[in-house]
């Protein structure tokens, strides 16, 4: 390469070009979204691919990067949207990917831009939000490194990724119609737990021998974690499973925790880990085991009956084969029905010492949900203080800037419940809610409590945990209790002190979780459970905080019911 | 009810109101578009239903009504467009529900309103025209009656309706996936024909008991056809197949066609009838047979070699049960690969004598249209003069009227193919093709020619039988014949003194079938193979002809890609 002009000016560029090396990327992906026979666990189904995979390819950045995603969909039929999840968004408010809330769905044969930045380091995902496109292959992870020279508190030879799923063979649209149905109709228990994309399976439990379920596919081969005996490796594990709570380990190795949702954790070891749907956790896994053979990673369903096989992958210790099975049967983890055990853990996460982030010591509002199962006009749906929600079809963030009545209803929700008679213990004395798409207004930079309060089911003697995921924010979890939250005692016991910040958090069965969070963050943000059969019956809210600051909104949201005349010419 | 003011100006109005009511009406539909499972053949599959049924309701008219329909898409994340078949839609071509032709699709969630006039007489269909939906379900009939007063050239008691399908167990998403993939996977055969979405699987053929497939439901009991004897019935048919030609008939019974794709037929007998997708009739059949039992109405596959059971529904002579199954064995129609039958019946179909509409003695211009299947970067297609069909994202409509560049490859497609030197009995010798979006501009009320020539395709000795079918317009059909047209001899041969009008006629296996018509309906018009996985594969073409003379578009048929910007505010 010949430069021409002075060579002091040719020094000068150079010099510009190392400076802006060392600022934040633009890290650009393009996703390509089509339908494809794969057999994730041996059996051949549809599945929403990224680029022909499932899960899709990690998006992999650096602390203050700006990230790019170019998707095309190239479903025949279907619409499609896909949120970041863990990504505050932080004046993008429009590129969280929320059909219904904060975007029209992406067309079939058309191309979206999301456009963010990532601004603090941390384990996240990525997935559809629209309709039930998760559950049937779209989702991925999102990896965001420190900046250059930053020291994390703990440290690691090699990471590794995991995400976890679970995963059924009928079609989300058979899914879908019977939980419209009434009465209702349920899918059952996923057919297989997935490691990274791959589960197992038993094709000789199918009634007959059958080419679409096939043991020897390549394409459901374990997933395998190639470790150097004596070396410490950070796992990043993120859960993005529609139905299950997971319990997660690694045969004969402690893990220590030190990241979740993007937040350093208070170390602390454990022999198996939790993870609810919509978490993520880093954990640091020492291979300092026997190293003549191979280790079992597993997970187990907890918090629901189980009635699937544990997921397996291989925890090889170099040189053994990948290939070589562990002599030994995988860890069967903790029992299902152990709530005592998953409450415990969830209080032990706190945020390390090093980085707490005090919260608000006082909140000016606090939000008390209840959460029932009910019946709305004899479909069996969720609510919260008995509104069952459902989204409008023109997106509240296009509706609020733009001043369009009669989107959504705009009846403020209910604040609270009768929590001094209602008897959290029993079936609902009367289980009619009412469906609505009416939202909590924020005022802005307030701080918010939000008290989740869970109850029986419609079945006697049930109590099923939710992993509540808010958008657009990080919440301190100021504690968890069993039974029912009571203001004039429980506030006292909240931790004010080192509360880790999350985006996701268990509600456990008949107990009570606690969040707090500021609304500084101008949009309009679900909060919802992460269970996809749930949020589709109806378990959410929405709010809205700074909508007047939401500066103007991009023309490609746009493009549902009346909001296609917004567009620009 | 009290009237005030003059008795006279009472009278006035109420005359005002009689005359009315004998004019033109509005007829008013609302069709909520949704998955539900239905068991049309007695196995349990997630069908797209219109206000819960499949087929949709009969759509009942007068000529010269206005046909309002609202039709509501209730599919969760699958956008939707209905095709009028048959209704020439004269200065409403915007409602003629071609996705990509006409109008972007409805999205999950949006009402879209068609509005047209039927104005003429006739046996219709309606049906999804958008990714391969008709064949999840989507589709029904239209009536028209001719106006109060009018003759028609037969004469009935009474009549009754049957429209005919072929179905599938697997979902289309998993056909189109097949369609689109690397080797090319064809679905195969339907599992059964439906007559008036009711057929019967033979549960037992599958691998183990299962409540998915219950020949005691309702829903597949046999459709019934009750007949008083002696009394003659004009029964309408419409064959709406995804991929079958059928042969209809009822045993022991004649049957005389009078009317095809709504114009009168000089009337022939059968004892059978040769059905193509697309396709309707009326015939007139008489109950003179033995009233002291049943019969059976039967449909058979013809054309390919079939490996569906006969579809059957019965034949009631009051006052038989309609439950009691005649004593004999369905109809089993002829030899599935006699062509010449079939070609027999194709050029026995004239116009009737008190009704011709002879054609224009010349054409201004012919388009020769070889049907070939080929390969396209490895994908199995379909083409014509070696081009496969491509639709843009942006209708046609929109984009030609909106002088919008680049939404489709401007380059005129073929006219013509080599058919000097092209041998159509043996596969391509070079099967590459090419996909392009470009389309054929008509000169405004100019007379068109256009000859199907059928070959080959990518299997030895095989050629297949298509469908044709023309939107916008009714052509007369002048000709068919065996072997390769010669312009030079062929041309000669054209009946012009009383071809029929129809909308969709067969291109029989290595024949050729002659068309003209005149393009003197202002609009974009799809001419495409009725075979819904041939036109996925790219076997159609479009017309446009005078789209300078369409008015202003609706702004509903906008919405998709650069389209959103031209919604009016």
């Amino acid at each position: 390469m010949a430069f021409r002009g002075s060579p002091l000016l040719v020094i000068l560029l150079m010099l510009v070009a190392i400076a802006l090396s060392a600022e934040a990327k633009v890290r650009y992906y393009r996703f390509h979204i089509a339908y494809q026979y794969m057999s994730p666990d041996c059996f051949q189904k549809l599945t929403v691919t990224i680029n022909g995979q499932s899960p899709g390819p990690d998006i992999v950045a650096e602390q203050g990067d700006t990230v790019v995603v170019e998707v095309n969909n190239g479903l025949l039929n279907e619409s499609t949207a896909i949120h970041w999840h863990g990504i505050r968004q932080i004046g993008t408010p429009w590129s969280d990917g929320t059909e219904g809330v904060t975007q029209c769905p992406i067309a079939p044969g058309e191309t979206f831009v999301y456009k963010f930045v990532v601004d603090r380091a941390g384990t996240y995902i990525y997935h559809a939000h629209y309709g039930m496109q998760k559950s049937a292959g779209l989702y991925g992870m999102i990896k965001v490194a420190v900046p250059e020279g930053a020291v994390e508190p703990f440290s690691y030879d090699d990471d590794r990724s995991i995400i976890v799923n679970d995963w059924w063979h009928k079609s989300t649209y058979e899914q879908a119609a019977g939980l419209s149905s009434i009465p209702f109709v349920f899918v059952g228990e996923p057919q297989s737990l997935l490691i990274n994309g791959r589960g197992r399976f038993n094709c000789s439990s199918l009634p007959s021998t059958t080419e679409v379920c096939n043991l020897t596919n390549p394409g459901c081969s374990p997933s395998v974690f190639t470790v150097v005996p004596g070396k410490t490796y950070r796992f990043r594990i993120a859960c993005i499973t529609s139905l299950s709570s997971l319990n997660f380990g690694f045969e004969g190795h402690n893990m220590t925790v030190v990241e979740a949702d993007g937040h350093y954790v208070k170390p602390f070891v454990v022999e198996n880990l939790n993870l609810y749907s919509g978490e993520t956790y880093s954990v640091i896994v020492k291979a300092d085991q026997d190293p003549s053979r191979n280790y079992w990673a597993s997970i187990n369903v907890v918090a629901r009956k189980p009635s699937t096989a544990t997921g397996t992958a291989i925890l090889n210790y170099y040189p053994n084969p990948p290939s070589k099975l562990p002599p030994t049967t995988p860890p069967a983890g903790p029992q299902w029905d152990d709530t005592i055990v998953r409450f415990n853990q969830s209080t032990a996460i706190r945020a390390h010492p090093d980085h707490v982030v005090p919260p608000p010591t006082t909140s000016d509002r606090t939000i008390l949900l209840l959460n029932t199962q009910n019946t709305v006009d004899g479909h069996t749906r969720w609510a919260l203080n008995n509104v069952s929600s459902t989204l409008p079809h023109i997106p509240y963030l296009i509706a609020l800037t733009n001043n369009m009545k009669d989107v959504f209803d705009s009846k403020p929700p209910p604040e609270s419940y009768d929590y001094r008679s209602y008897d959290i213990q029993s079936i609902p004395s009367n289980p009619n809610a009412t469906s609505s798409s009416s939202i909590y207004r924020l005022d802005f930079d307030s701080t918010v409590d939000v008290i989740l309060q869970n109850a029986n089911t419609l079945n006697p003697n049930n109590s099923e945990t939710h992993p509540w995921h808010l958008h657009g924010h990080d919440f301190w979890v100021l504690g968890y209790g069993m039974g029912k939250f009571d203001p004039s005692v429980d506030v006292a016991s909240f931790n004010l002190v080192d509360p880790i910040q999350k985006n996701t958090v268990p509600l456990h069965p008949y107990g009570w979780t606690a969040l707090r969070f500021r609304a500084d963050n101008p949009g309009v943000w679900a909060f919802h459970c992460h269970i996809e059969s749930h949020f589709f019956m109806g378990m959410g809210v929405v709010f809205e905080e700074g909508v007047e600051k939401v500066g103007s909104l991009p023309d490609a949201i746009m493009g549902c019911g009346e909001s296609k005349r917004l567009r620009r010419p």
